[in-house]
């Protein structure tokens, strides 16, 4: 019989789509320069067992298969592969539990970040981990990716919240990794060999995340600067400075012009770059901070500076922060890097950016996590510009190189996926991608795992 | 020519201890109950390359090698093994650097955690992880073990600031995991995976670890209990309050009374079981959320509870919890437990193992990090009673057996070494033991890193 004969006996109506016209919409993730082919059927499962009868049909019949959350990745890793299977997890997306006291959540993989954040506030309780895709990418694919965010500065990324999970290994069997309690030694930290891996090592059934209480009220601090140089000089001041900021962003000016010609929200900041700093501090040392923040802005060139007092006003500029990607996309095909480097090499690094941009004629917007080190510049080409995307694939690389000579990694928060993979080879040593090489064998010993996403296959 | 003559060729001079005198300090570590054997040698290295130089000796020997810090460990992870290579690594014990910014330390693994955290305090930083032996064990010991510590319940364990590391392999390659930036999803995590993994996986040779700046003030809060059923409702109601305090611990009569009678603290505790908490909010919210938890110690039936104004005082009962493991065993032989349970099992947990020590009539002294829900019951033998050692062996597994039921874990911080290897078996899914072998087999092809400690050898 054939895979997809068995699948359609083993699984409930409804659960496998062929429809080609369907299809396209689970072919690949928002990286669209990373290459996708045409899979054999996608799976939308609802339980775990259904995801097991999946692997196991797969391992029999040695086929590829692939998770996919919402596909709001940005590195090719969800990408369809020739004749695999893709399992989309948009039926899986219950919130099972909210324990209040625990300070934990169980959830399926297809619950969106932002309805987790919404029934976790309904209970006096924060998921923090916060990527700008929040308000569509899933829990599952924010583990998956080991997904960072806006708040990762102060309260670290998607794998600092990953207490445990239930997985279908690479053999076909489901079982349990991590815990449940605050702290636990017992074995390796298999759940933590999960997060980050891209589907690569097993597939995430359910996962159960930490919580904290509330988040405290923000105060915002803007800063308006004439070059991308001196914001970055800023964001050395303030890491420098012992203050522990709760967000620290940077955006350009295309970015800001992008998302108010989108979404009209009425910014009129006249600067090349703004930085977003907020402190989450109670009382008057948060004050205290936020005016630290301020005065460091102002030491660094800032053109203007304040300690927002206007809640809706400092909430559009996040909004922007937020939507600053998809406002960019619709302008046409854009290359998103997401290298991270020391905090002390953020103004050279993006004065290297505006060299390499100059260098290669290509527009690089810039959004990026500051804070955090963790930039993300935006190549944009015009749509059907050839050559505009050789240039553009040549100042990547460029990229990637400079970050590399700085002490930084090829990725910070978005994963290897396709994109990042010849990155990965300059970042790792050799023997350490051999060290990757037997840990994949060892877990998914027939390959069937997203094969040939974040490490070439053998 | 025998392993004993290639390392005595291959190394400085120095370097290699055979004297059996000399080798007795190396043999086992606090777990006295632990079984050891007696190793070929104890190598003392200075550099990496003589760590390389060792393990590719006993590559090709097919030789065990075994890290080991200060052997301060409590599950016999550092024990030795018949005919074995011991690394002990107390003469690599250099701070490479502090770095302010970038908020991190590159440190060789003998380096002694309080000695660190001095270091660290000299920069204006801190180094979180503050296991209670932080000023004899050391930081490759706490990365193996993942250890932990009084403020976890706050600031996370020891994993949480471990960014990278150079391990040798198990095949003899000197390699670098992890990163130095603050964040990085390049590959798997394998630098994660190595913290805890008892020198299972890698010898490691050298740590990045981050830091955080200086820490705020305390504020204790003291409450006194007549029973330790009392006490741990207490607990869950501070986790329960929102309070996220930056420590909590649980002291009981026993373990008071051994550290007076041994350092002459001035401790007069009229109460059979102290909670001690601290909070370092700053300002008018620290004082709020001292009171908070002073309040639920009243709630609970605290017969006298108050937020500390004695410096000393407070300082002290801290102390006296930090000595209550060395000052017990003066006393005698010690079996040392280290479950961790949710929060909302800890007053059951703590009833039950009231009802264990009566049952086999063992005397059963208490520590916890009972915020984490991480209990140190500590059963106590009279020297040469060997019946009590069998009692109290019953007593240990009953305990274990209790902690899985009410979902919690074998071990919270002290590894699974050997001590805990048959809870390991009972926690662990049969198929996630032999994700165990698959991982441990795929990084140490030659099974010779610390073979047989924390899963049993194929």
């Amino acid at each position: 019989m054939s895979l997809l004969e068995e699948l359609t006996g083993d699984l409930p109506a409804g659960r496998i789509v062929t429809d080609p016209d369907v299809l396209t919409r689970y072919l690949h993730d928002e990286a669209e320069w990373a290459p996708y082919e045409a899979p054999l059927a996608v799976v939308r499962p609802r339980t775990a067992a259904d995801v097991q009868t999946v692997v196991r049909r797969c391992v029999a019949h040695r086929t590829p298969v692939i998770a996919r959350g919402a596909g709001t990745g940005l590195s090719g890793g969800a990408n369809a592969i020739a004749g695999s299977v893709m399992l989309s997890f948009e039926q899986m997306n219950a919130i099972a539990r909210i324990d209040e006291l625990e300070r934990l959540a169980v959830v399926q993989p297809g619950v969106v970040n932002d309805d987790l954040r919404s029934a976790c506030a309904e209970h006096g309780l924060w998921y923090p981990p916060d990527p700008a895709s929040a308000p569509w990418s899933t829990i599952g694919g924010n583990v998956a990716t080991n997904a960072g965010g806006l708040c990762c500065v102060k309260y670290g990324v998607t794998r600092d919240y990953v207490l445990g999970m239930q997985i279908v290994t690479g053999t076909g069997e489901l079982v349990r990794l991590g815990r449940s309690t605050a702290k636990g030694v017992a074995g390796y930290d298999l759940a933590g060999l999960m997060v980050g891996s891209e589907g690569t090592l097993g597939i995430i059934t359910e996962i159960t995340v930490r919580l904290r209480p509330r988040r405290p009220a923000e105060r915002t601090v803007a800063g308006y600067f004439d070059s991308i140089v001196s914001a970055g000089r800023a964001v050395e001041a303030v890491i420098g400075s012992g203050v522990i900021p709760s967000a620290l962003e940077l955006i350009d000016r295309h970015c800001l012009r992008a998302v108010d010609d989108w979404k009209k929200l009425g910014l009129s900041v006249d600067a090349d770059v703004v930085l977003l700093g907020r402190v989450d501090t109670v009382g008057a040392a948060g004050e205290s901070e936020a005016e630290t923040m301020r005065a460091c802005f102002e030491k660094c060139g800032a053109t203007w500076s304040a300690v927002s007092t206007d809640e809706t006003e400092s909430e559009a500029l996040f909004q922007a922060r937020r939507l600053a990607y998809p406002a960019l996309e619709r302008l046409g095909p854009l290359l998103t890097e997401d290298i991270c480097v020391p905090i002390g090499a953020v103004p050279d690094m993006l004065g290297r950016i505006e060299e390499i941009a100059a260098h290669h004629d290509i527009l690089i917007a810039n959004i990026a996590h500051a804070g955090d080190g963790n930039l993300h510049p935006l190549l944009i080409t015009p749509p059907g510009d050839t050559a505009a995307r050789t240039r553009a694939q040549s100042a990547f690389t460029d990229i990637i190189d400079a970050a590399l000579r700085f002490g930084g990694t090829v990725t910070g928060e978005h994963g290897v996926g396709l994109l990042k993979m010849n990155g990965l080879a300059k970042e790792l040593d050799p023997v350490v991608m051999s060290m990757h090489h037997a840990v994949k064998q060892s877990l998914d010993p027939y390959g069937i795992l997203n094969p040939g996403k974040v490490i070439p296959t053998p």
